[in-house]
């Protein structure tokens, strides 16, 4: 946004400013249209960018909605890192509880809208899946790692590390439950059960102290 | 399959078996292609049926595929009918295990596939949306009021309805987590796992004896 006497931008900044504004419109056109209605015509149009300029950045669909996909794993990853801190000062239950209601929420927003009609499109779509499955694995593993780290889980004990992924497999099938309707109120009461049974799991038993 | 000789079939049967074709034509469609991909001409053609036959069916797009998800419900009850009596033979943990990994087996297959092509363009394809909807609202509570009787839980019970709640959330996102890649050796330890987790949490406490 470059007004009459403000001071230049320059050139390199105001590329990277445009290249982010396209990423940004291709996620959100994917989370209402699916890949069906996601072209890189419709995604310059949304970000105020010319069709040429788009292709400057982005010479096909492909290049366009792949690099958008990196961009929501940044954002997740970002989000989840965001998380951190907070929950780390908190300790028992209110911890676990903290950590997996964050995590869960991480999964129903509109950048988990996005990845799911991409990740769905891609069991289609042949050069495109291999791109995403490449790319869910990272993002899969970099979720779980942090996922570990904010739970102070020990992945040493038996049984540990598989509760955790079982939790985030939860976790995305309450973002699938999510699409369609608001499910707020339920996901709520499953994540406060689920909750007690993970913090069991994951507490030493008592004979192990 | 009419050979010469062979007794005439009655136009009625000819005709309900015409339909079961291209609903089967129709969710396999689904699975392999997605919806953008799934026309009623792509769908006549895969059931070896004319266009015309296919039209006298489902006048529209819509008609053929919000039929082939009820299809699909059905195909899916049917199956976790069938799952009902040799379970309920087995007592214990043995028997958890025994429904868990039957229920998530029903998340992995193909029908699957087929219901989460077309929940996900029910996000964008609004007249699909409200069918899809209300659709699922059904099939949700079929599945969960089986589960509950498949493993003999009781849901007065403190915590035990949204236990299985969330089980039946995380068979759907372990479903998620095949479409791409052959999840299976993942999942099977997830699901064992879980089974002692699950199985714990339905079981009364020893004080509650």
């Amino acid at each position: 946004m470059r007004t009459a006497g403000s001071t230049p931008v320059p050139k390199q900044d105001r590329s990277r400013a445009t290249r982010r504004r396209l990423l940004e419109a291709a996620v959100a056109c994917l989370a209402e249209r699916g890949w069906a209605g996601s072209t890189v015509g419709v995604v310059a149009e949304r970000a105020g960018v010319s069709r040429g300029a788009a292709q400057h950045h982005f010479p096909t669909r492909e290049d366009l909605f792949t690099a958008a996909v990196e961009y929501v794993a940044e954002e997740r990853s970002a989000a989840l890192r965001t998380l951190l801190s907070p929950a780390r000062m908190i300790v028992g239950p209110a911890r676990t509880y903290a950590v997996l209601d964050a995590l869960v929420g991480l999964f129903t927003g509109p950048l988990f809208r996005a990845a799911l009609q991409l990740w769905v499109a891609a069991a289609y779509e042949e050069p495109l899946r291999e791109r995403v499955v490449a790319l869910e694995a990272r993002v899969g593993r970099d979720v779980h790692r942090m996922a570990v780290e904010l739970l102070g889980a020990d992945e040493a004990r038996p049984g540990v590390r598989e509760t955790v992924q079982g939790f985030l497999d939860m976790a995305r099938g309450l973002g699938l439950a999510n699409l369609l309707t608001d499910d707020g109120a339920r996901r709520s009461r499953v994540v406060g059960q689920w909750t007690a049974l993970v913090d069991d799991a994951l507490r030493p038993a008592p004979y192990e102290h």
